[in-house]
Parts: structure tokens; sequence; C-alpha cells
């Protein structure tokens, strides 16, 4: 059996039990993706509770299996809710994920999430080239919240990134990569139609969420959650028109994904170090 | 003519009803599905509004037909708008439909319930088996916003709710219940689907609003809601090939469904009292 | 080539002028409809960033080529937000759309509709025949959010608002009617299925503010959007058994529209004055 074959049914065990514990995602999201958030998770196998207000999320984060926290369409409160969330879920070891949406953008949004990486150190970074570059200091090219230019080294930018956090970083693009600062992963699964729609990193997101909470360790769910969601996005551009009929089909591709499709279509590299599963 | 068939004569006539009078629904609901929501409305006949600030829910409740309140991604000021709107539709004599999302899993939640069940006396709850046992002082297993167990005896839970509040309540589930406290009846439309997307309980909830808004008395209102969205669910899962294209196929058949389509389909049972629908 | 013909012609050159550019929209809007707003956006070429809050929107609009304010789900808040990103836009002659949801139905939205007129003179309004009229001064109803009966004379509505703002205004319903004040075009472009989903409306406004953000005079800009819109509308009905599809297929017909199927598909009139195109 060759390296990519041993990966790639790591990932497939991780989706099963993912499958199997049906584990409880706590979203503090972006009003705009909410929605597909939830449906993204439900579709995995997992269970979404969105509550982002500050007074109840500490309450909400104790009790799931995985917190993610999106800084689309943020605001002051918001980022209050998510920094003692994420405290709260830190303090009882549940995995904590972030997506930088606009990071580097705006004093808003790069202080947020400063915050919320010492909030919970060792957290898994979900972003475009763009948002991981600006976190790890590096410069790329932003328009809005869409990286149109990567950095010039992805590699040593995930890497980096990694070890200052002491966490997972997860950076994707045409090609993925995932890192935990030793052992470097490239994902090379996906579509072109992925960029054609809103939320595709927000539901890239909650895919890692959803499998880091049914306790894979943090490096194998991200490249894991991102095999599966570009398998995903494959097989739903095979039967889309356009990308109002690849968003729907996305749904029935995630629900419809067995272990074994992604045994067999799972498509990883380990390019840095070698991919402990154990 | 059987039982049953005069119970699917009845919300058929509802549904006419509704689609007739094309009235106003007013909806202080999630940001999660308020899209689904407005949409729902639409499709099935009547014209949603959708305003949640405090400073002009009241103008708008009080010219709506019926208000909805969605204790979904709750804030306190949210609470606050509901609490408002409601009082100003009671006061009017305008129906109002609470759908209490995640009561009991935190305290803004279930004290938001609370005020809301005073602010509106005799309103109409609709929740899932979890939701509808922890208003009644009922035990039920809960994960998040998803009810994993329901109480032992739900007609028991249900009947008890509906004396204590004076109004309807329904609950949602493989089998619906509806009561007024007196009249209990069962409704086994549906589809597994509806588990597999959110929104699916706001949706029936925002049916049972519309059938309300009609002048249907509250009692066949949520009955004739429950049997024509579970119907409606039905014939989008023949179309769908997964929870995805089911979504969109919903609204489809929301939409496409006649009267007659109710008469025929809809799926009814007295389990206590009588059913009076003048 | 005939009249009709040559204003195709230039609403054709404005799309590709739209594809060409990519431009970046930024959008204060309502979370009812803003992942349908985002997605518009991206299917037809331009790229979407949705912020809105106080503390970053004066960043985000100074940065765009093109600001959208829906008043759908307004708040105190975000109102201020949208007065603050539209001074900022209109400092650096970033066009500015202003979508007046509702308003006339309610202190906090008329209010903030005054105060967004004052921010950024000159500014594309674009709104349903009940709103236009409020704006105008003159009666139509309006029922929640959705136009009932538009005012007796659209035309004398749409000209005067334009007049009085100094800026271009565009009424949408069966009919399409865009006028700077001189000017007065008609587009014949739609289909009813947009009255059966929410949201229709702010996806129009999603479309000036894309044409207007790609360098195009507000006038053309908002023509040409208006009959692109109105003509993938056309496109995705032809495919839709009803809301739920039709709402899928408008992307892919976005998305698919070539400025060819513009110049050959678009249905405008000249009313009143000549059209500039330079």
């Amino acid at each position: 059996m060759s390296g990519e074959r041993a990966l790639a049914r790591v990932c497939a065990a991780a989706l099963d039990a993912l499958r199997r514990s049906r584990p409880l995602v706590h979203h503090i999201t972006t009003e705009v993706t909410s929605g597909d958030v939830a449906n993204a998770t439900l579709a995995l196998g997992a269970l979404p509770v969105m509550a982002s207000a500050v007074e109840e999320v500490e309450e909400v984060a104790a009790r799931a299996d995985a917190l993610a926290c999106n800084l689309g369409t943020l605001t002051p409160l918001r980022a209050e809710a998510m920094v003692r969330a994420a405290g709260a879920a830190a303090a009882r070891g549940i995995p904590v994920v972030m997506d930088p949406v606009g990071v580097g953008g705006t004093v808003l949004r790069t202080e947020t999430a400063a915050r919320l990486l010492a909030a919970a150190p060792g957290m898994i970074v979900r972003g475009n080239p763009a948002e991981i570059a600006a976190l790890a200091g590096a410069s790329a090219q932003m328009r809005g919240v869409e990286a149109t230019g990567g950095p010039a080294d992805p590699v040593a930018v995930v890497r980096a990134l990694a070890r200052s956090t002491g966490g997972v970083v997860a950076m994707t693009g045409a090609r993925d990569y995932v890192s935990d600062g030793e052992t470097l992963v490239a994902v090379d699964n996906g579509h072109p139609l992925l960029r054609r729609i809103t939320g595709a990193g927000c539901m890239a997101t909650a895919a890692v969420a959803a499998f880091a909470a049914a306790g894979t360790p943090a490096l194998v769910a991200a490249a894991a959650a991102l095999a599966t969601f570009g398998l995903a996005a494959e097989r739903a551009a095979a039967r889309a028109s356009g990308p109002g009929t690849f968003h729907a089909a996305l749904f029935d591709a995630l629900d419809a994904l067995a272990p074994d499709d992604v045994a067999n279509g799972a498509r990883l590299a380990v390019l840095e170090g070698e991919m402990r599963w154990t």
C-alpha cells in the first residue's frame, strides 16, 4: 500500500469516527453563511449548535465537542462572545477552530484574531492564503475577504504560523496545506466551483471542527476534513450546471460520502515530517 | 367519510383560506434560517415581514396578521424585541407563535421563553420533544438544539403544557402532537430528510403562523400547518437526491401543494377529545 | 440597428466591463438574504465583502469599488454603520446604492433612508414601487415589505425622486423604470417567480452595485443590471419546477450569462430623454 493510500485510509477512519460519534459542534459564525455552516455540519454527520450571545456562549461551548469561531461580519460583541467561548472550551480541552475571515483587512478583525489565539493556545486555524499570510506576518494580496495572490512560499508560511501558535494551521486553495509545525501535508481534493459560491471556506472550517469534535487529533482532523470536503465538491460539481445547483449538490455529496469513498478518493501527500495518526 | 378524511378536509380548507387571504406574518427569527423562514412563508402563500429591532417591532407587529418569535441565536436585545412585539400583537388579538429553540439549554433562552409566554398568554408553541418537555417541566435528552430523546409520555407533556399556558402546543417529531389541553391530534406526515437540514423546525413554525394568520383557529391552524408542511416534505423527498436538493425541492412542493392534495394526503388522528373547526 | 438593440449592446458592454474588472462590492445588508446577495455578486463576476460593524465599515468601504446599503432587518447600529460607510464612500467618489427595504413602513427605516441620502448625495436608489413612492412622497399600498399596489403614475414618481436626490432611481416591478431625472428607461426583462422568493430585490440591488463598481455610469449601470438580472431570471425559470429550484437555477444563470446573451435578450426602451453611454 502506497503512502498516499495509507493517508487516505486514515482520513476514511476519521470520517467513520465522525459518523459514529455524532459530535456536537458549537458555531459562532457570520450571518452570511450560518445556514450553510449548519447544513454542512449536519450533512457530515455532526450536530450544529448556533449561539453567539455573550450571555450564553460559555454555557453552550462547555457542553460542545468542538467550538468553531468565524470572523466574518464581525462585531465587537460577537468578538467578545468568541473570546469567552474559546476560553471556556480551552479550559475543558475542547478543540477550538478559528476561521480568520478578512484578518489583516481591518483593525477589528486583526485584533480579534490575536485575542482568540491567546484565549485558546494551540487551536486550529483554517484560512485562505492571504489570511494565513497576514497572521504569519507575511505579505499577500487580498481584495475584500478573497485572497487574490498567495504568499510566495505557502509551505513556509503555514509551517511558520503553526510553530508560532503551537497549533495546527490549514491553508486552503488550489492545493491545501496542513501543518502542525513539524509534519506538513498537502491535500489536492477540491473543485474551482468552490470559489464561485460564498461560504465555501466557512464550510471547510465547519468540516475541520466536525472531524476534531469526533476526537481525531488536530493534524489528521484538518487533513481528513479538507480531503472529505474537497472530494464532496468534486462529486457535486459533476452533477451541477453552475454555482447554484453546485451549492445544493454539495450538501447531497457531503451526506452521501462513505468512508470507502474517502479511502479511494482522498489525495494527500506528506511534504515534510511524517504523519502520526495514533 | 371517515374521521381521518374529515380532518384532512378541514386542513385543506385552512390551506385554501391561507391562499385566498395572503396574510402578513411578522417574523423575529434566527439569522441562521431567516431566509428559509421567509421563503417558506412565501411558498405557502403568505407574505413575510422580517423586522427585529426594538425600535420598530411594535409598529410592524401591530400591522401583521400573525407574529412568530424564534429563540435561535438569541441575544438580550432580540429577546426584548420579541417581548415588545408579542405584547403589541396580544393587545390587538393578533395570533402569536413561539419556537422555543434550545429552551432549557441556556438561562437566556429559558428566561426569554417565560417572558414571552407571559407577554402573550394563550399563544401557540411549536417545538421539538426536548423543548416542549423543558417548558412543561418534564425531562428529556437534548444535545445542543436537537432533541435526542423525547419525553417518556409525549401526549401527557403536550397536554400538560397546553393546559398550563392556556394556548395550543405543537410537538414535532416522527409523529407530531397538537393539543389545546382538551383535544389532542396526531399528525403523521413528514419525512426523515427534515432532520438532515437546518431550519426544518423554524419552517414548520412559520407554517403554523401562516395558517393562524389567515384566521384559522389555533388548534386547527397548527394541525393543518404540520400536515401541509409534512406532506410537502414527503413530495420533496421523492424528487431529492440528498439534503441539499431536498431543501430546494421543499419550497417547490410547498408552492405547488393544492388544497385537494392536502385533502387526499393529510394523515391525522384525534387521540383525545374532539376536533371543532368552527 | 434599432434603438432597442443599441441599448441592449450597451448593457452587454457593461457586463463585459464587469467581468473584466472583477470589482469589489461592499455590502451592508439584511441577515435574511446576505448569503444570496454575496452569491449573486459572485455569480455576476464581482467580489463581495460583507462587513457591517460601525468599527470597520469605513476601512472596508474606502477600499471597495461600490457600496450597497440594504435597510432590511435594520437596527440603529447597522443604520449608523451604513451612514458612516456611505460618507466614506462618497468622500472618495465610490458609487453608493441604497435598497430602502420597508421605507415608509417604520420610523427607523424612513429616518435611516433620509440620513443615507444626505450622507451620499447623488446615490443610486433601487426599490419596489411602494418604497420609491414613499421616498418620493407619493402614496402607494404596502404590506410589510411588499408593494401590493404601485403609485398611479410610476414614471412621474421615478423621475421626481431622481430629480430631488440628484441621483439615479430604479423602480422594479413587472416593468422596471430607471431614471436620472432627465432620461427614463424601461426594462422589460424578468419573471413572476422573482416574486415567489425572498431576496430578489436585494439581489437586483447587488447587481446594480456590481455594474456601477465596474465604472459604468449610474444610469447605464442600473439599466444594464436590471436587464441582466431579469434575463437570468427568465433563463432560470425555464429550468425550474418551483421557487426552490428557481432560486438555485438563478445563480447558475447569472454565472452563465455572456455579454452576447445580454445583447440578444435585453429588452429596454427609452421613454424620456436620450441614453448617453459615454
